[in-house]
């Protein structure tokens, strides 16, 4: 039996989830979950149809990208988890999807702006977009330019990825990120809502104003603040 | 047994119900039923999935927030409940969910202005919208707040709520009520079909007129009026 | 046995396709299935849920208002039923509903303009829109003259009922009829489709065109020519 | 047993799959199948509900439109399937449809502009519309023509059909093909999820922008070009 059955377990689970939330179409998405102690990640294998995926097919990457288990092709986004993982050592899940109102953003370049409770119960900021890359960048290693210019985006807009646990990467689509690959999961399905919402207010009144900043805050709190009060 | 069981059985199926009309994802709404008599209701625990609630796990709390039994930490919206049970003695269950097009219509903090006789038949005016609260409100006890911010919308704008039994919190989402739980998810649902149509009215001809009076008064005395002949 | 069996069992089963088919909320619709040759015909009663319908639940109505047979009260739209099986006598059928799409272009006062192939093949004109009432015929015999409202739209717009099987009223909701019950369901649903794609399609480009006159005439052709070739 | 019993049950799994992906309602679409060998392919017989239809009802047809095989009239549609599978030798199945925002563009009259990476995974150019046909032809062999209408539309925007599997007929729906009727079902439904976001982006904004070059380029190759690494 194989040592990383708990990722391959998770990982599995979460991308089951993805096509039960809505937000996948065919094969266009992809969760991995990493096991830190070793080192390595298990992710969906690339363009396997979601009703024929197994526990056993997900494929065990280490940080550089060497298959270290399995028998099929990794996702083709590999790499930019890979980076992910690296950078972001507080990270235990990832998921990538096309989901359609998140990516009907991204098409635009925007970021999601911050227009209500539902969004500010998750995070204090727009859901940021990262810039298209260089043509330079594209023509090299393009997943692994794809991790970086993530980094980057929150780099240089002084964000915590571990207080905005998503992102918009301009024309392509989101990723999003958690302590857990279950979180993760959660985050995309958020992500997804907030999308739907702010593309409604925005088309119904294309001046809508963003939240006030006392609001945002005081919703923020009740989940993350010192006297945190929703949930168990 | 509990002698709440009959108000912890109404919560819990209006609760679920919720997802099934589609008005929630994930833990974002709840539902309460209240016990006049015994000056008690029963509210959904904070942040439980759907999927695993009992009824069992409905939260039986004063008007005074007061856990009066049961295990778990009731809604983080309790407050808001207690607020609205102890102003308006006439209702008997309480609804708040994050539903997508009333929800859409909040962040804009805008009424939904009533265009159609779907609405006309629940409700003689636009669904209100209670203003944003002020920085200093929102610093104190913000769910007790948002009870009376709901409250003080209704008195200032002069409607009775026992005719209009919905109302959206700017930048927030909608609250609706009723004299039973399962009326106030009737409600909800109708307020969420009637924000959709609105939505698609206004985007489709951004001029469009308000409903004319003759109409507006004749749909809902089909169902209210004196001589009401809709239903059994 | 009832002798109405026939007519009740179609009006039945033509009340519980419109909840498959997406088309109403609760029991925002009804289906009527007329008995030319008995001079009545069966309609849903009033404010019953669709899953507690039963055949026998159907309450059967003369082309006066007058109840048949049945216990229950009918429909509150029966009377503008009667007014259109009494005005058209090929009519076998008649379904209203407030399918969302359609109850949205209605609230605007537009009729629904041609625009494809998909609309094409089912009349050859915009989807008409009979005005708003008078307030003096609103204050009147309400559901008794949106009957008339119907009748007159048609009259005034010179089209023929048989050819144009759907109509929107202003600020209320659709109405559909066919030879049979069946039928009036199926134009429900093909309405609901046309509204939402010519929605999208106004919504997209603004001044967008209607279908040329010789791709209309074609199309209908196809279903409704002296050489139709569609269908067995 | 007959000898096209492979095309036929390709055809049928086929056409199953369509109101299965929500690409179909009712009878409006139809999936063909070809046996290059046998000069024959099946489809869908002509306003056949999907849930009647039966492996054996598949009707078979040549390329000049005559039925070899089949008690049933083939689909309206199909001297157009025979044009395109006439005319591009490489082509192993057809489907057309009325997908509602494939539809809702070609009803604008307009190409659906490459705006993002999901769009840029299946082809790297604009999806393209055929434009309308001049009146002369509409009233010749007008299902004949819609076949040359598709081919030309290719010659005209010098595109190659092996790599745009799908096209837009204006005021009318989309087509789509690939080397095997699974693969032209597949292609409907991404132009669909691609429509959609297409249109959520530009009613946004307006001005969106194309995706720029080199990124079409990139994705593109990730599945089609010499170092494809996509899929097992």
């Amino acid at each position: 039996m194989s040592k990383y059955k708990h990722i391959k377990e998770a990982c599995y689970t979460a991308n089951m989830q993805l096509p039960e939330l809505g937000l996948v179409l065919f094969t266009f998405g992809n969760a991995s979950a990493v096991d830190r102690d070793a080192g390595v990640f298990a992710i969906k294998p690339s363009g396997v149809p979601y009703h024929e995926l197994h526990p056993d097919h997900m494929v065990i990457v280490d940080f550089e990208n060497h298959i270290v288990e399995g028998a099929m092709r990794p996702s083709s986004d590999t790499k930019t988890h890979a980076v992910l993982y690296r950078s972001w050592e507080f990270v235990g899940g990832i998921v990538h999807t096309h989901s359609t109102y998140a990516t009907a953003w991204a098409q635009t370049q925007q970021a999601i702006p911050i227009l209500g409770t539902t969004h500010a119960d998750h995070l204090t900021c727009d859901v940021p977009c990262a810039p298209p890359m260089s043509d330079k960048v594209i023509e090299g290693d393009y997943e692994h330019e794809t991790g970086y210019q993530i980094i980057n985006a929150f780099a240089d807009q002084k964000l915590d990825p571990q207080e905005v646990e998503m992102i918009l990467v301009a024309n392509h689509a989101p990723f999003t990120w958690g302590k857990s690959v279950e979180k993760a999961v959660y985050n995309s399905a958020v992500l997804e809502e907030v999308a739907k919402m702010a593309y409604l207010s925005c088309t119904l009144k294309p001046d809508v104003a963003r939240l006030k900043e006392a609001l945002i805050k005081k919703h923020y709190e009740r989940k993350h603040g010192h006297n945190a009060y929703y949930g168990q």
